[in-house]
């Protein structure tokens, strides 16, 4: 499975000592971007020639346990389903341990949109990423 | 209902123009504390008195429309169950408009548990917490 | 001299204990943009208008003292220097309190540049923003 | 001299289609961690150990180029400075090119101070941090 390797710094903590909810969806972000330029698909060629982006639609995600400052963190990100115009993510975040299993500290489904980038319609996903994400997976 | 007001800096948007989706995040977070607040619930007291600290544990969101740079939005909380160690909140993201009225832009349930401050471990509601947040919703 | 009130959340704070430090540089653009709107400057329509926006070219900050979860801040923005193509501002980060005068926390001066939005040169400010800010302050 | 890779994704940028100017300032905090962490001073450690945190007291930053969505940059860490209760880095981010040479986007001087993690009084740099970073640069 896809995944990115990040560390927990200051700017992604709170308070609390712990990550901050949302910046695991950063996290998530980036594991995306990387998945599909892993792929091929380049997120900017799809801006200036397809003039389609990718919006966030849906976020169902659930908390498990907190990933504290200095934790090595694994990012995964699989494509759960390709759609007409929408492409959906399964992810999670695990704790890296020097010794024994990773542990699961967050998982989502990020659901996505394809959208005119002028009109902010539903847009047809473009061919090459039908193509490239619909068929490995 | 309980809302705030919350304009679109720069700060808040990506290079599509829009708000960047996990900063409604923010946005809901802020209303909360508000709220709370409002309700005479302090969460710095919650920490010290009471060794108890609230932390995000399940996200549902929808977003439906982009806000954009400079929009004026009105951020609504609502509680929508008090548990024994748990706190749901259903909340909206709304753009105000000079005449007519708002558009919701996105719509989320956000599941808070309430955790020991030093063994991160399930621990009842404050009860004042369960007092003033439990009856007048 | 324009402020804004800001109250101190978790998404602004670090494992410290305290304020991020960039998270500062997002209270003071807050408050550029407030002062700005408050005296007619409406950045979007720079943008679509003069098609010309404002870029942070330089910045001088100072921390003396932290800012805690809950603080109540007051956050100042000054027009310190009107150029053909530029314009400094200083700024300052205040925690407000019950009794007694407020305590300076952060002092910055933030140099921004007009540039072309398309070509990212260089521009001349907009007269609007010459004519309003150059003369009040 | 000491740097980290970073791409410029969706949530490091702003509605001016470049990268947030503090964002910048994660950009380079990143740096630094890894850069201690390469040379063995884990602030974890300082933090549990030797109950002292590092702050950042002052930053002096200037914007040449912007960074867009997608770009591959370099960000450069390095110790200008060890006092006996404070550590001076010197900062640049560069855009990495596919042939020729970096473009230098932003430089930067951060300058950090060592307290007491309890009383936030300045206190005198970990002997392992004077060791390691007075030495070697």
């Amino acid at each position: 499975m896809f995944s990115i390797q990040q560390r927990v710094y200051y700017q992604h903590t709170d308070a609390g000592g712990v990550v901050y909810h949302a910046t695991y969806l950063d996290f998530m972000e980036a594991a995306r971007t990387e998945l599909m330029l892993h792929r091929g698909c380049n997120l900017m060629d799809f801006a200036n020639e397809d003039a389609v982006i990718f919006v966030v639609r849906g976020i169902r995600i659930d908390f498990s346990r907190p990933a504290r400052l200095n934790d090595g963190l694994t990012v995964t990100a699989e494509v759960a389903r390709v759609g007409l115009a929408s492409l959906d993510f399964t992810q999670r975040v695990l704790r890296d341990a020097a010794d024994g299993p990773r542990e699961v500290l967050v998982s989502a489904r990020i659901e996505l949109g394809c959208v005119d980038a002028h009109t902010w319609k539903p847009a047809r996903l473009p061919r090459s990423v039908r193509t490239t994400l619909g068929q490995i997976e």
